[in-house]
């Protein structure tokens, strides 16, 4: 077992999550374990909920379920959706397509706006469509983890709350890395996750509720009894959860939320969009096209990019892994094969891209693509620099 | 922070979970993260499940899923049972209650079998009851951990077993510390939990379903989609889960079974029918009467006593705490301030459990009860010993 995970320790995450857990936020979790009926655990709960209303930007309770990020989408979803209900799904990718997956199987009745790979639902469109008046709820991935878009998240966001219709948001590849402002931007419910940008290991999801969203859920008779909100929230009060929470995965979050609040949620922010410039440079003067259609809508946190024409991403994700030690991603489903995506997020700098770039340019250049790595890697740390100065221009 | 977790350092677990994690486990999950798509997680996966099913005793696959025990029962109930379905809930406490809420939830018709607090259900009645040949299904709580009665698991399941009938059983707060023998006793779905013998922080649910099962569960087109047990069975034939998993808790997890099995898991289950006996030995010693009514069915991992007369057992559970630093647990719902409860399961041998008799013992001298802590410990440790050496007698 030993061997195991000596084996991983030079082994660098740059894939969208898990991503890297910092060394203080390990030794917090392998801290003895508090019993969840107790005040040191309500202290806990506090604190973590605490740090969870800032990177969302709300002042509305948050619930930690014990569960994977599909975990939190499925409660939201279960919550503000049954029959009769009509759902407006934004599917972008993967991740899209699961939360009308998820409604479909709750009973809503799903009308798809289908995006092509690499697009994103303009406002201005979105609006038009719930003008309307059908639509009970949309649903949207705010950073599409399996194409690298990330929409506009207040254009969608105030769109459908000045229209009345409930917004549904996965921020789970993306909480702690970009600003949500739940609350100024009038989202419904807002799902994240641990294992990205918040530096967990995975087995915590997060889901906040606008006011009118816990009416609804209150109206909505959960057709789920692990992931029933309304008494996830209500058991807040007693600084409690419902049933046993994963408690050291929660002393972690303590400690992650506390490194992400000490450098600055504005600081983090501006880390996550330049690293990302720093990446799309990168890819580019490598001559790589990204996936996303606009540049504007290129996530902070995963850059997808298509592979050289005739070359497998496959034997690119695994030859930047053997020779490197960097762990990046293929495409998922009808794009496996086709793109390769670069996460970088959480416990993440200019020195590791840099690292990855390399890598990267390094596998291009064995399999017999022209390139420069190290050019490429200088590109990188030159456009961070750059943005990290002046984030606008 | 540091403050917080160093405060429950010398804190001594004594509740029916969470349990006393071992240093060796807790170290275990502080390793960096590795991705679960890889090689690495798949052996780690694999191995996990290999100890799980020693366990069980089964050779039938098991999922791991990132999630409270409920979330593990959910997913039992929701996959097996669907509209149209009749099931009868044996309902001996809180968590026997919870099966067939969730069941309800779920569209089956529920037929309830209401046990007054401390009474088990009958192999031999059930077998007359399910001779009508009415349900599709029966689920029991195998350890009732509200109040500590322990099902007989044989006779219920090959009742069940014989009459056609799935047997679903919530093994929660026992997998671990007694033997399960699900494919010799015929049962159809177990389901366990890892903060309890298991000796793990919470967030790992296990459920493993019999062939039939399997095939029902094909055949419900299940109503949730994070607790899709077929997907999540499909998955572990890649070496993966359907969603991002714990990963740190899994690889607790390894290091918790390894423990186990070292120990051997005979020497395991008699050490906790060892510890059971010893509990209730000085228990009775001190004039507490136990809240079984049948001694043959008081649980090994968990032993419930009635409060003295006139006294709240809330204010015996506390000051256990504040003077000697153990967490007992009182009663919950109905019975609570009647009842208290002393956990003896997972990392946890007869120091650990003499020593929390003596405290209750003191408590009790303290609250005006006439009581002899030291006499009672010593009841303890002769029982436990001679239990050891003689289980049968």
């Amino acid at each position: 077992m030993d061997n195991d995970t000596r084996s991983c320790n030079d082994m660098l995450l740059m894939i969208p999550g898990p991503t890297n857990v910092p060394e203080s936020v390990r030794m917090a979790m392998a801290a003895p374990c508090i019993y969840h009926r107790g005040g040191e655990f309500a202290a806990l709960l506090r604190e973590c909920i605490r740090g969870l209303q800032q990177a969302i930007g709300t002042a509305r309770p948050v619930a930690i379920l014990t569960a994977s990020g599909t975990g939190g989408v499925e409660a939201a979803v279960a919550n503000l959706l049954q029959p009769g209900d009509r759902l407006l799904a934004l599917n972008t990718g993967k991740f899209g397509k699961r939360m009308g997956d998820i409604a479909a199987l709750y009973g809503a009745e799903v009308t798809w706006w289908d995006c092509p790979p690499g697009g994103a639902a303009s406002p201005a469109l979105l609006k038009r469509v719930l003008a309307q008046g059908y639509f009970t709820a949309v649903s949207f991935v705010y950073n599409e983890t399996s194409t690298g878009v990330m929409h506009d998240i207040a254009g969608l966001g105030r769109v459908a709350h000045d229209a009345g219709v409930l917004s549904i948001v996965d921020a789970v590849s993306i909480m702690g890395a970009a600003p949500i402002d739940m609350d100024a931007n009038g989202l419904d419910a807002v799902i994240g996750g641990s294992q990205k940008a918040l530096m967990l290991p995975p087995g915590l999801s997060f889901v906040a509720l606008s006011e009118p969203a816990l009416e609804k859920a209150h109206r909505t008779r959960a057709a789920s009894y692990y992931f029933d909100l309304p008494r996830a929230l209500a058991a807040i009060e007693k600084g409690q959860t419902p049933y046993t929470p994963a408690v050291t995965l929660m002393n972690g979050l303590r400690e992650a939320l506390r490194l992400i609040l000490e450098e600055g949620l504005d600081a983090v922010f501006g880390r996550h969009a330049a690293l990302a410039s720093a990446c799309r440079s990168a890819l580019e003067a490598m001559g790589l096209p990204l996936l996303p259609t606009d540049r504007a809508r290129c996530s902070v946190t995963v850059t997808a990019a298509h592979a050289p024409v005739g070359l497998d991403s496959k034997g690119l994700v695994t030859r930047v892994r053997d020779d490197s030690r960097i762990l990046i991603s293929g495409g998922q489903d009808e794009l496996k094969g086709k793109i390769f995506r670069i996460g970088h997020m959480g416990d993440c700098g200019i020195e590791q891209l840099a690292r990855t770039i390399s890598a990267v340019g390094a596998a291009l250049a064995q399999l017999g693509v022209t390139c420069d790595p190290d050019a490429a890697a200088v590109v990188a740390r030159d456009e961070y620099t750059r943005h990290q100065e002046n984030p606008d221009a």
